[in-house]
């Protein structure tokens, strides 16, 4: 049986550890943190967590994905806050397609449960990776409460640690010719916990995305289980009218929230005493290449961190699982031909999912209030609804199918200028009113138009 | 007296020491090598020595621009051989403007000398760097030979440590938000030393930097004191027609040298034994910022290493020292100010060198030997020959002015559109040879046109 070690006991490399156990193969995790299933998990940072259709599959292949729905909760679309606490509400896709939100802690803690009840998942926790071998395949680790190093040599390297890896940094960067880039966005986030009324029932629409935009700044919530929500507050760091920078004092927090987010003020008048809960945090994009060096690779958070907008981190980090998986399959167990075919293959989608990332979160924070681009969401939903075959809008693209990200991207920018352009002819608003838009839609898409 | 560490005692670190010594601190530099002073130097990489005016400058301010000037050989010009060992000779500016061949090795024992004389200055060598503590001016040592480990307290750190600064590795990348790029290029670089004659003349003019550019390929020649050429060949490592990796058989070597430099082989027909006495090495460009955080401060290649293409990556490290020491003067010793103003001021410069290389580098590889791109440069020289008030060609503002970077870079562009626009409209190169170009010039800049 081949020895396999995992480094990060994260989402990703939890899964992993599914699916090699699965496929055979001895696994040991190695994770820096403690078991978060014997802690507070409360404090776990949770954007991200919309799970959809690529993480699902992910599930599916190893059969768990019924055990992820139990704590899975769907949201059909986002729900738009505007200054009155108008609402605007806005379908992610068609009527049973939904994205799941889920907590990171939870989510995690199911995974670990499942890797260890197969039998042949070790996970050793508290243990800090120093360096890697990553040619032979042995790495160091020092055990953070005892101190103890421990050398462990095995076939296979699966680095699964994170976007600040240790696999990475203490050991791929100091290869010759590893590119390598890290780029943190002028914005952070806080988390604030709304929650849940006494009675236990949601203070706010459940099955949803809540956004409330603001131009430069945005916050969002999604629903836990227990009634609450997770809410983050993204916004510059500093040099802007409202940044964290200016957010210190109770009664600046307080103005803040009452001015430009009047209704969830109302239902948390208490925010700022609940704004030190969570931490300021940072966000960046991390880029490298190459992924894989002789029995080490990369996958997730470590090979391509990405910026949290369009909810596809840990997804696409769960679809480096299933191609990982196929390409097991493929090359029966040739690792060394399976590592290069994940990365060259991988490395775009990585690359995509970053860009489509920063793309939404200009989308989020700029337009989704806009009139025009609520138009144009309309009357792509419209199309997509009459001609399904001929026209996914790019959120249904990366949401929910399986086409590979870059080849989403570049098919959404395709799209988006061509929609734009029919918009410029027409008097779309007009349009929907007469019902004259499904006579537009069938002259573009009826017969010969295939985009 | 304050308290001065330095970090590397490179070209930057050792010039930096003795500006610091000159101000009256007092200062020790930890070099991560052996010193050089008494070892073999001829291994040195001698790529990116050419010194031209923004070192001077530096070595002038501090008065030792005597002592550098006794081991620097003057470069006019460019000579391209061609396939068929034709030369075209190209000026780099008016007819007293150079480029100065200096090695690396020779240059770098010089200053070492002289920044210890100054009596303030103390050279350890052998002291890797492990860790810093950016904030309190707290640097961590090891010496490679015994092992010992040292403390070094002091009120400011200079990281002169180069492109793989372990200041930058250590504690800045650490640093939340601190953005930061490693970006190889495709190509990487091997050196070869072209001997001397018998009676110890040159085998190549002298005064002038060689070039064989072969599109996707170049060898060029810088001179050396004791009458040898220090010659350093351009080429992708892989993934081309001729790479490095397709290199290796010492009878390729022969046949490449005899196919596509016939000139050069016929100096050294032994070029393939000298193969491997230089390594085959990478380039990257560094990109990072912030260059400061509290007592410790990036300068030279630590915070914006390029490649060698503009000639400019030790000239940029010799500016930094120039202006950090105006600043110094400006804010009388005030350091925060100092490496704050630094840093704001100096980062577009750095990205800008970085700019100006890569493109100098197609120029080098794809357009020296092109007949469009010597008649503009033919052109431009006399504009500026006409008018040296209204036209510096980009390439004499980086190389023989003190305009900074970015804004040469960006002149350079607008420049560059102009004048093609002109030779969109005429046939310059018939203007030239019926001696109607000076009026077409005359029409352009006598008058309005302040470009």
């Amino acid at each position: 049986m081949k020895e396999v070690t995992i480094v990060g006991a994260g989402l990703v490399g939890s899964l992993w550890a599914v699916y090699m156990s699965k496929a055979g193969y001895n696994v040991k995790i190695f994770e820096k943190r403690s078991d978060i299933r014997k802690t507070d998990i409360a404090a776990g940072k949770s954007i991200n967590l919309a799970l959809s259709t690529r993480g699902w599959k992910a599930f599916e292949t190893v059969g768990i994905a019924d055990e992820i729905r139990k704590i899975a909760i769907p949201m059909y679309g986002r729900t738009m806050h505007d200054l009155e606490g108008n609402l605007t509400y806005q379908p992610y896709g068609l009527d049973d397609q939904a994205i799941y939100s889920v907590s990171r802690g939870g989510i995690n803690a199911k995974m670990m449960d499942i890797a260890e009840d197969h039998g042949t998942t070790q996970i050793h926790f508290n243990e800090l990776c120093t360096d890697v071998e990553l040619a032979k395949g042995v790495a160091y680790f020092k055990n953070l409460e005892s101190g103890e190093e421990t050398k462990v040599e095995s076939d296979l390297i699966f680095a699964a640690d994170g976007a600040f890896s240790a696999v990475r940094y203490n050991a791929m960067q100091k290869l010759d010719r590893f590119n390598y880039e890290q780029r943190y966005i002028d914005d952070g986030y806080r988390e604030i916990l709304l929650p849940a009324n006494d009675d236990g029932s949601y203070k706010l629409e459940k099955n949803t995305l809540h956004i409330w935009p603001r131009g430069r700044f945005m916050l969002i919530a999604l629903p836990n289980e227990d009634g609450s929500f997770t809410c983050t507050l993204f916004m510059p760091h500093r040099d802007n009218e409202y940044s964290f920078e200016n957010l210190k004092a109770r009664e600046d927090i307080n103005d803040f929230f009452k001015n430009v987010f009047p209704d969830f003020f109302e239902l948390m008048p208490n925010v700022a005493e609940a704004w030190a809960d969570h931490p300021l945090s940072s966000l960046a994009i991390i880029r490298c290449y190459p992924w894989a060096h002789g029995k080490t690779v990369l996958m997730g958070d470590a090979a391509h961190a990405t910026v949290p907008f369009y909810g596809q981190g840990m997804n696409s980090g769960f679809e480096d699982c299933s191609i990982m998986w196929e390409l097991m399959q493929q090359h029966n167990q040739d690792w060394k031909t399976i590592f290069e075919a994940f990365q060259v293959s991988r490395k775009p989608n990585g690359d995509a999912v970053q860009n489509l990332s920063l793309d939404n979160y200009y989308v989020m924070r700029d337009y989704v209030g806009d009139p025009e681009f609520l138009l144009q969401k309309k009357f792509e939903r419209r199309i997509s609804e009459l001609y399904p075959e001929k026209y996914m809008p790019l959120y249904s693209q990366v949401s929910f199918s399986h086409i590979p990200y870059a080849e989403a991207y570049e098919k959404g920018k395709e799209q988006d200028k061509f929609i734009k352009s029919i918009m410029s002819k027409y008097d779309i608003a007009a349009l929907f009113e007469n019902e004259g838009i499904d006579e537009i839609i069938h002259n573009y898409y009826g017969e010969t138009v295939d985009n």
